[in-house]
């Protein structure tokens, strides 16, 4: 027996301790400082102590999503009633039950270290610190269109007809709230969805915003909300002098109703002012220099830019593992095409050219890192091309092609057709950021010798893994390997309960 | 700049210290040990004290092939001297090259840290710790058939033309020693080839390859040397109690010329009775308990089996991916067809077995590591095929079918076509073999408190990352998930210069 | 407008007479004789008038499924069944309503001609001459498993869920007759299914299968029957001289229960002894020489072998068209893999064998065709494999690989995943062969001179269009391209309407 | 056997006569008219007798290319060259010989007919009726680059390498004419090429290249020539009336050097004007209302639009495949990438356009044919991406997904990747077109009552088998389906030798 699989775990240390209200782990982060000395690398090891202070109590929380009645909207709020509810459904292939597949939190594991006998011990990620059970949440948000849940969730043609039924009863009474809508933003097919909107000046409609997350927050007796926007891809917005650079110039700008302020900046705006996390899971720039600023003033938590679903997991995988093992990629070719709202959207060229922008950079980190490879500029030919094509529906499909050079002239070439079930790939993300970014939260950590406790950066790369352009504070490094995301995730978290990373040495068998 | 290159590095470390002829790391390996206690898991975080010692100084190297004057063979040598005499060859693309694209030693680089600006420093892996140059190596070996190195070249139709001109009056004159030859061990359709092996009684013949490898360490003036199986795929031998199951056994099997003692068995022993690592690069049972015991015994390196270069990699790489995303792969179809005479050996129902084998169980460690995906004993359904096209040569082609359970009763399905140059995919993994193969003897380690340093064990776990069934020592964990793998080569070359494993957490960005 | 579609027209002809029983057409047939007169070719167009005479009145018919339980069985009647009904369903993606898709005879069109304006009109291809519609076939038949036909429906999984809940109703009273089971002609995993099956001698069951047959013709009031095998692919038959060479030992052996007598020859023998059409739509060779002779002795119509549903039938589209393009296949490698009944059936060695010959020949007379391509004898390798995959279901896939020279020393390299739905391929070809065998067996014809009117050689080689390998009379050439098989039930239907072949020269156009 | 071969034959019949200089034909062409009568199809069979009459010397023809430098340019003039020379060249796989394969004229074979025995007689295409081999064509033409055809050859980087080296004595003498260059009518991206231009008004450039032809004509003693665009694909140019409307317009147009003449038009009319055939080999709209005029006043002989080489060609094959078994396509997905000079000059949205037009219109005719399938006016989705992908060079890809719908809601996915070599498809296309053209030249027909045998209509449908987009005389049909295609070219042809089409009746084997 090779591996073993537990629920839960206790720590054996001194250095950890729990708490009736936190975890507080004592933790030496090892890293290593490097020095360029007149062309010379200087390598120098350092232990820094750590303290790590993580809340146990998990709160009652709430998730409000802009484009509620999305595809990706009712696929998540649905799938959580159907499992919450137990609610098993017959397809051809018989009777299914619900689950939450796809989802890093809920349905992968950890290990934890080795017995005795060599056997590893693994317990769920969900289980390595308190986390937000999505059972437990409460879904809220609005839409642009005023369509019920239950029938948004049909139009939507993602769950099998006999959930579909059984969902319908759970979901026709939940209806959105009227959304922000600025016709110049989205693509002009979108216009026909456009009957549930807030009118007024940009200000009203963002004072409206925040008072609904005010309301959700205590109708529904919430301990902490977070916004997420899953609603239309926007173009990008121009990046103005005097309207979106700083903190006072664009609350200004909101006020004189300002064109180049954009649906999803408003939401992001109301959501920080309200004290509210806020998630981006569409490609636009939502988060213009003065937002960042606005989230860090406010210290609320900021993530994005979007759902890392299908095509381009797989690119940062296939890319890592190429360029890692000495193999050139020199032409990455990726076509998708999708029937879906989504799609419809994106046949715009506007808001075509903000996913190209999200999807463009994600092999950039890796061939940075080996210029055994690539000389200093040389980048691989990448092209990427997104098709609506009614009929495939949610059922998005990409296509890629990469070819690489291997020893002495040779080529390596890998074709790739991925049939991706776009919404039930995105929920169960939708899902992960929603704990991850809670469960982020209540850490703390400070050095050994400082004074106070402090919170993560405002601006949350730890989300990278879910994210097709993860946005990092300034300055700061976009890691866009899947492997290292996931390995920053599960390290951060094993820190919080004094557990060192697994360093896959297995020194204890091979001596 | 996100990220920066160097050559080579300087530690600045009271724990690292170079001498003339070693360097010598003091090295806190941070594991964490689990117990079962009733059911529950008790997870006990450990600091260990080790000190690496690592010699600086490069032996002299000779690798020696059994059957030399195969595609892998020709491949191997004549890339190495294409690099080393600076070969340049045009085909209709232009004028090309030489490289070691596709070694992970050669190719790929490690990073060191992180300098003030949040910049990373790579250097190239094989700058890490002194390594032996692949251009330094002397070739040798063994091959049925008599063909001259040039001659088995061109037959292997693997190198462009213009190359193969220029490299013909540099391998002429490399001729193999005749070889060990039982029919009934590979296909009958290799019968042809033989043309060039040895006779005698099996301990003759043995004794005959002791001899040749003293000759061939003596006459090129050899530091060492590593044997390395690159010949066909042998059938399974029986495990046969009496035989091949301890050291006597084995001997006295020897000596009475043993049915069950295969070429690749006595080529291991006599390598091991050398004191010559041994590493098998295809995927036969080569070593039967008795010659793992004799390894031990004499403190002999081995390695193996089966180099992995194309599909079984790929499939390392998605399963691990898809397994950690909370994705639950159900279906795993992999045909592959090659035209080489790899392809042509592995046409044979028993050949074939031992292949299957070996490509069979690279998914087993990432199932048995998440139970909420599969229940105890539950496995997807994975099947492989491999199929003997001639046209194709050593142009092998994967074809995969990837089918996984997604959110909610969805499916993810990808399909892989992958073109890969067989032969020039192996012979950078067989220079990855030999090289780390020979760094390692070179670590020597020892806990704080022990009196002794020892070496790694024989059983060479540490070249995981270049095989398909990677053999480990006795109760061992065998880890296939290609990441994983890496991390660990880079992970225990680092400590031997004192620098933490890469732990990805990136705090002094998050804060 | 180029195209007008009608549903059904009248011939204005002094040679096509249409009286109240017959459609009677003179009709000159060219053709070409060739001769090799000393290696010359000497041609010699000829026009031979013939008389075709075709019974308009279409008969009520019953069709008899040996594995009516099958997927394929329940598939067809419950497709039937629901068009004849009007059942409508509904699926994720909205309300389905039931069709023909996928039936020659039903879903395609025939181009009659072209009027003044340059427009062509098309009419259906059922609506040619006179044939029975599916709505209007009585279904029955045997199986080994005694499961009603809701419940075999069910357990195939083929159609979606609602409307499997609609059909149950209509299908559980339908349940099999006990077939022949010999353990030794199928796999050994059909074992359990089989619980519904006649005992005694070889000459009882097939006794009692022509019982069936009488029992089943009465009792529905049918003018004739149709028996279509559609139960598990058997091992092939040894030809066995004294067995199954000569009708008379063909008749003693199954009156001795000779073990070499499979059940598919008892079907097929009782078929012709009660004057009944049988359709073989499995590869194995029922049709011993012995079976034919009595065919022919009996002057009654057989069919055979094996459906063409998905890879097949593009690998005769594409291999056609490459060939007369002057493009050289050199490779062609394909792979399937399926997860319902017939692919565990297959999955036995000596069941594949007798599929692998059927799928082999397929592109025999394309290649046969081209000398300048092919030098006589040369042929491309071939592979063919069938995998069983539980997972996949009746989802069954195929991956094919066409490597092809083309001008200079090129290569065109086709890559191909195909994703059929096995018995949604299957049914409708079933539909295509009863009707076509029936309509068959109403048309006569004679040359002028001759005295009588004659049917179609009881070999029924019009059927090829829809079978993997067509079993044609003795000496008659195989046509496997796919177009030519087509054009072939096109033109005959034609000349009963006397309308000539379409030429495509549309010399009316091009002057 | 089956099949035999023969390079000639000699026709014995009555309604054939060999004379010195011609082949006449009485030939009974069958076709049917139908009328649509009040909704009623009335279809009336129709004899009508044709006398052809086929020149049979074979003229001595030199082929004018537009675009000579380019690769298809160089491919064709090099691959002859090697023909005709003999030239073989190594390449890792050995020794290569010259070939016309993808050529339809030089490399497939048409069945005569049967012997009494069965057996089929096919012969080589070529040799139905005299036609012009392509070694003895002179090659000639024009370019906006200078390089001579060695380095144009070098730089195409098409041929192996050793073929290269060889070709480079025969082909370094030979420069292109100085060619016409608007930029505004190719992508702004080839103006570096643009070295070897025309100068002077738009007559002059016209009258520049009729005195090109003429010279080359005289210079190299040849009874033919034709001109084939292969130059860059143009955007369209704009209908203007007034300008390209009537021949008036248009010379008047030329005279006063109108904006919207592209160069192609003024090759086309300089053509027209020299009595020489012209064939369009790209997508633009060279053939404006007043060329087509034109050349149907001076009675030459016009082709096009767009070489059909790799994913056009099979697209039409399998949709005809599909629509005609009754399978309904709902979604037809074409990614294509290429790196030649090609796919530099579509990445231009303009240049792009022009293709995607040629490239659409494909599967128009198979969906009309086939309202059992679509409802009037109901299409797939279709979509058809190119991207220009240096590093793949000439070796374009492309990648199709055809979905279809099949019985009772079932779908059919077909997945494709096929990677085909641009040039080496297009160059054998280039020889087809030229030598068909002109064989077609040399036929005439009349009816029996007729005074006067004419040649075929100046549009050369006939040759749509080998384009895109192929053009027809006003109110003509275009045919796409490939089968269709090319049994028009074999039929036409076997009436110029009394042959009756083949109906694949094969009545002779089912009686």
């Amino acid at each position: 027996m090779s591996a073993q699989m537990f629920e839960s775990f206790k720590v054996n240390s001194p250095n950890v301790k729990y708490t009736d209200e936190h975890i507080i782990s004592d933790y030496t982060y090892q890293t290593t400082k490097v020095q360029n000395v007149n062309g010379e690398l200087i390598v120098e090891p350092v232990d820094q102590k750590y303290i790590f202070k993580t809340e146990r109590k998990v709160p009652r929380m709430g998730v409000m999503i802009v484009g509620l009645c999305g595809n990706n909207g009712t696929t998540v709020v649905g799938g959580v009633i159907a499992n919450r509810e137990g609610l098993c459904w017959n397809t051809k292939q018989g009777l299914q039950t619900p689950n939450y597949f796809g989802s890093v939190v809920m349905s992968s594991t950890i290990r934890m270290g080795m017995d005795e006998n060599g056997c590893d011990a693994y317990i769920p990620l969900k289980n390595l610190i308190p986390m937000v059970h999505p059972n437990d949440i409460v879904f809220g948000g609005w839409d642009i269109n005023n369509a019920n849940l239950a029938d948004a969730m049909q139009r939507a043609q993602v769950f099998d007809y006999d959930l579909q039924v059984q969902l319908i009863p759970h979901m026709k009474n939940i209806t959105p709230l009227p959304s922000i809508y600025f016709p110049d933003f989205i693509a002009a097919n979108q216009k026909d969805r456009a009957n549930n909107v807030l009118t007024g000046t940009k200000k009203e409609q963002m004072e409206q915003i925040r008072k609904d997350i005010r309301d959700f927050k205590e109708s529904n007796k919430l301990d902490t909300v977070v916004v997420m926007w899953s609603a239309n891809t926007e173009r990008f917005s121009s990046l103005v002098p005097g309207v979106n650079d700083t903190i006072e110039n664009l609350m200004a700008a909101i006020d004189r109703s300002e064109e180049e302020i954009s649906p999803s900046t408003l939401f992001a705006v109301a959501s920080i002012l309200e004290n509210t996390t806020y998630i981006n899971g569409s490609p636009q720039n939502t988060f213009v220099p003065a937002v960042v600023d606005l989230a860090i003033q406010h210290n609320v938590s900021i993530g994005g830019d979007d759902f890392k679903t299908g095509q381009t997991k797989i690119k940062s995988v296939l890319t890592d593992y190429l360029v890692s093992a000495g193999i050139k990629p020199v032409s990455i070719v990726s076509y998708n095409h999708l029937g879906n709202n989504d799609g419809k959207n994106l046949s715009a060229p506007q808001q075509f050219r903000s996913k190209e922008i999200t999807k463009s950079n994600v092999v950039d980190d890796m061939i940075a890192s080996n210029n055994i490879l690539y000389k200093q500029g040389e980048h691989p030919d990448h092209v990427i091309v997104i098709k609506y094509v009614p009929y495939v529906g949610d059922s998005k499909r990409a296509m890629d092609e990469y070819t690489s050079q291997i020893f002495m002239g040779g080529h390596n070439t890998i074709v790739l057709h991925n049939t991706c079930e776009d919404s039930l790939l995105a929920a169960p993300i939708i899902l992960d950021l929603v704990i991850l970014a809670e469960v982020t939260s209540r850490i703390t950590m400070k050095k050994q010798d400082d004074d106070q406790f402090a919170t993560f950066h405002p601006v949350l790369s730890l989300l990278s893994y879910l994210l097709k352009a993860p946005i990092v504070p300034k300055h700061a490094t976009v890691v866009n390997a899947l492997f290292k995301q996931r390995a920053c995730i599960e390290n951060i978290f094993k820190a919080c309960v004094g557990i060192a990373p697994d360093n896959n040495m297995l020194l204890e068998q091979r001596l």
